[in-house]
């Protein structure tokens, strides 16, 4: 299992629905309002979306506060890591426990990767990125980082992104869940001043938007970087539904600001409860997945038990580093959350 | 202008709406019934698309008459073009004119590229091609080839194939106007003894189907090609509204042979009608779209006098070896098409 939210596979081999807590989408579903949207606007298919996706652009920079001519989007924000590795890394950095695509479009695109162990209580080792740092290289970072869940400190990303602009090298963060995360900082805001000068700032409507089946991803960096993606970018990549639902979700303000109240609040609830089972160790996180080590079990057991019992964890051994006893969970809303706890009571009662 | 189709940028120039006649899109519109089966699926949004488009292959291998494992899916047509150039050509030996991407896209992956001139009458010149081909090489054909329209000759198709098997290269026949053209041959059905070794046969949803904006590509071949092209593919490319509409289209037997039947019928309405104008040059077409030399005019001024009139046409400049003297229009339904002739017959009068 390469990623989470492989419903189909599982629904084939167990025979029935799941609460799908292996992908980390916002439990309130698509914002209101967006299926007639889609469905008043659905002749729009017989045209070809905006080549130039302007009016998308136009909003999204609204939304980010930047320029439009600093936003990139992408079919999903795989496709502007996959862009942003073509166009620019001569080498890619990158860490690991991660997001498996960051080393595997390196490779695709026939790039050198070095993958850099994060610390012990996954915070990154800015020196050991600095290291292998050479000028044109690409380091890419989660920011909250997957599945680890921590975005890199103020302090370390200021240090290192000095590192990146002296060597003339590129930094892509990934904040694809940017919106989970406490406010205490916002790169977009952060480097500003500094005109997104060799940095790339990621984030993702398929997340905090609760439509990972709508594909959109986008990016605010440099004009020049952004030129750069433009000009290797696929023609059309983004499709008519995705443009009409990017243009009209960023003006949700209600549903955005229940999305982050709601994930504040379960944030808090699942950390007391998961901190309260003497068997796992439920790591701190910044955002709406939460990585467990099992202290006295394994990834398969427990994701069977958690399937028989209807719900879906995503198993982390296809993270390097991680190995066979850590799984991730998603937050969800409290009635979905509860009925994850029970079932870890659950399995303490009848299994441990 | 790269592509047709632009429609935003001429409403933004000339203050108005169009007929688009610079893009090949079915007249018929999306199929009935598409809307509401998009509408009632809209919640699927909120999973991830199936990652390995178990069901869409099943139903696009059905309609092809091959086998699920011979399929390959795309965001568009223009994607799985660009996952064969990455996952297969030494060198991309391609023709000219043709769809600017096939270049494009081999240059952008750092590939050799060369360009064969099409013969004087648009016919392949086979001969030229054979010339560069090498082990590992990927011969690119549009078939029909836009904006010239021809498809390639069954025995040219036939000698070339045997080469690219005998040098262990690949050939990739775009065949996104495929429906439109006429049915002496059918390249999944020929190719199907050789199981589709060393062969694409790439289709698309997009044209036939009346759906651009919707970006579902599709291809035949091997297994073994398949399998190399999806291990370097982005994932959940296609998003989950493609998928539902994938799910739906190909079943659509009554629109299927209403187009078909439209199409063969316009085409002939069309080129009589455009060979009774003197001072141009209809090319014959095996597609929905026509090539036209113009003998006393130049693309600028014809682009322009159509504009303000309401009809869009796509100039051929931007194709290379067509100069300034082409531009290629779609075939439309009886009204719009009658429209396109009015314009023509309007500017030998007021112009000529």
């Amino acid at each position: 299992m390469r990623h989470g939210g492989d419903l189909i596979t599982y629904r084939d081999l167990y025979g029935g629905e799941f609460i799908d807590f292996s992908s980390n989408i916002n439990p309130l579903g698509v914002p209101n309002g967006l299926k007639d949207i889609i469905y008043n606007k659905i002749d729009e298919l017989t045209f070809y979306p905006d080549i130039k996706y302007r009016k998308l652009k136009k909003k999204i920079a609204v939304y980010l506060g930047c320029k439009d001519e600093n936003v990139v989007v992408g079919n999903g924000a795989v496709e502007i890591i996959d862009d942003t590795i073509m166009a620019l890394g001569k080498k890619v950095i990158t860490t690991t426990p991660a997001f498996s695509e960051y080393s595997l479009r390196g490779q695709v695109h026939n790039k050198r990767v070095i993958e850099v162990k994060y610390n012990k209580d996954f915070t990154v080792n800015t020196n050991a990125l600095i290291k292998h740092l050479e000028e044109g290289d690409l380091i890419i970072l989660g920011n909250p980082n997957n599945p680890t869940g921590l975005r890199v400190e103020p302090n370390k990303l200021d240090m290192l992104y000095k590192e990146v602009v002296k060597k003339d090298a590129y930094l892509l963060l990934d904040e694809a869940f940017f919106e989970f995360a406490p406010k205490d900082y916002d790169s977009i805001n952060l480097f500003k001043k500094s005109k997104y000068k060799n940095i790339i700032i990621l984030r993702a409507a398929t997340k905090f938007f609760g439509m990972p089946g709508i594909r959109l991803g986008y990016a605010c960096t440099s004009k020049d970087i952004a030129e750069k993606i433009n000009k290797i970018k696929l023609p059309w990549s983004i499709n008519t539904i995705a443009e009409i639902a990017g243009n009209y979700i960023f003006d949700n303000k209600d549903y955005i600001e229940k999305s982050i109240d709601l994930i504040f609040e379960e944030r808090k609830f699942m950390m007391d409860e998961l901190k309260k089972i003497s068997w796992i160790k439920a790591y701190n996180t910044d955002t709406n997945y939460i990585l467990i080590q099992l202290l006295k079990s394994n990834e398969k057991e427990i994701f069977n038990f958690f399937a028989r019992n209807g719900i879906l964890v995503r198993k982390c051994s296809s993270f390097k580093e991680l190995g066979n006893r850590y799984i991730r969970v998603a937050i969800k809303d409290r009635k979905n959350n509860k009925k994850l706890i029970e079932v870890f009571n659950k399995f303490e009662k009848e299994i441990l």
